[in-house]
């Protein structure tokens, strides 16, 4: 399946989860501000690509876990640009939720985001068993084990010099869970064997690390309409990054190691099962910063 | 078991859930600081009550459900203290979360508090057919069909007047999911047959609705101490309660009639399956506010 119908299929998903039975239409409205401001879904087209390299025809459940994915990932979005925390005014080239809605909605919004995306894959008709999988590694990717604790992280780093270590054990929280999951959950829902499994879940971790340091080299060298978002924010904030302790040419290297390593894993994934990885190749190829 | 040992047991569960493996101290130290300010506990506790009503044995699998109950509830109670939602500086008799670690981290302990709840739930020893609905259910009580949508109702209901039809659809929602779903959950797990699960879902329901009526008339009657947190919160901010649409004396009546409408179906529910109700009626009857 293309890439531009996976996306259709996928909002399509989300939009008549929330469309089905609104009980504050203000709420969904907010909701459905920040989903469908797009981006470019990565986590939820990892998932699926995944699942097609791994041989599986995909199915309405596996959009609904995808969406369910998206939505987490919107819902910390939204928290994020909140003024207690990131305070941004821009996201994805629109006002911030709070700045378009207020910020008790904002809030309200993103913790929908977060509770909702568990019924949306609990009634999916998958087996019980791998749903119960799914849903628990799911929260454990983004609760205060995951995600969340990488954001508490992230901030008590900021106005402090940390060091590699620390800053890798922020981004494997902050945004590496939650880019790892699309490659534990189609490991789970394709049934991989426990040593193919491990490969693929460390191709996922690897790339987490790797799309944290593409952001932060991003954030040095893009401006406001590559980044649809206020550049130049984690020099303003005294925040450790890649290129701020590595520098931004061996900040690249780094990156491109990480890819390579990637890269590697799914080669020797092709080799003790059936995954074929050209897709997914051509996007982590994609994810490569060559000026 | 006693009620003084099911919470020990209760606090035991979130405490070990919790104190496993810390990725950010700090955050698990903002969770806890809420979860252990304590309040009644009365949505696991009506929980564990009812499947010893059932005639269960309860098992770990059980407080983990309870326990998952009471984190998301109390994930909501710190965003609702928030300064932008209803800014309160006391809750349960202490500083609010925002107040005592600032509002990033109350943000983002209140995250963790809808988000970790999932994998508590889908990790108990439990079939996984009923976890799965189990799940379906908590996640539709709390979040934007449920719980949130309440919220974002009363929001909108503030400031502005009220009829008696919308008061009780904010609360159906805002109070009555979370405090209706021990009644669905202890269905769900005694596999009671449809009539029998109806009856015992509309006496939560009932409930729900009882609840709020008793905390508005709270609002208006008692101080500081009895509350926990600053009374008279709801005259200030000219929100429709019950005492001001119905008069205090009327409201009080009605809260009578909830609670013994909520007794009539137990008494039914004795009739037609093994529910012995003794615990629970005295549960419901210490929520009547005899003055």
């Amino acid at each position: 399946m293309k890439k531009a119908e996976k996306i259709q299929r996928l909002e399509q998903v989300i939009h008549d989860f929330y469309g089905d039975k609104q009980v504050a239409p203000s709420l969904i409205e907010a909701i459905l501000y920040s989903v469908e401001a797009g981006g470019k879904r990565l986590r939820p087209l990892l998932l699926l690509e995944l699942l097609e390299a791994l041989g599986l025809d995909l199915q309405l459940a596996h959009f609904q876990l995808a969406a369910a994915l998206e939505l987490i990932h919107t819902g910390s979005l939204i928290h994020d640009d909140l003024p207690a925390m990131d305070d941004d005014d821009y996201r994805r080239g629109r006002l911030t939720n709070h700045k378009k809605f207020g910020e008790a909605l904002a809030i309200l919004a993103g913790d929908s985001l977060f509770l909702d995306p568990f019924a949306l894959v609990a009634r999916a008709d998958l087996p019980s068993q791998i749903k119960v999988e799914l849903l628990a590694s799911l929260s454990e990717a983004a609760g205060s084990f995951g995600m969340v604790a990488g954001q508490v992280l992230d901030m008590e780093g900021e106005n402090s010099q940390s060091s590699l270590e620390d800053l890798q054990a922020i981004h494997a929280h902050k945004t590496g869970k939650l880019l790892a999951y699309p490659f534990l959950a189609a490991a789970i829902l394709a049934e991989l064997d426990s040593s193919d499994r491990a490969g693929l879940i460390e191709a996922g971790q690897l790339l987490g690390l790797a799309f944290q340091v593409r952001d932060d080299i991003l954030d040095v060298t893009a401006n406001f309409d590559q980044l649809g978002k206020t550049p130049k924010k984690d020099l303003t904030a005294a925040k450790s990054t890649y290129p701020a302790l590595l520098g931004l040419g061996e900040a690249q290297q780094f990156l491109d190691q990480l890819l390579e390593r990637v890269l590697g894993l799914l080669t020797q994934l092709e080799q003790t099962s059936t995954f074929k990885g050209q897709v997914i190749r051509q996007m982590i190829e994609g994810l490569k910063l060559n000026d």
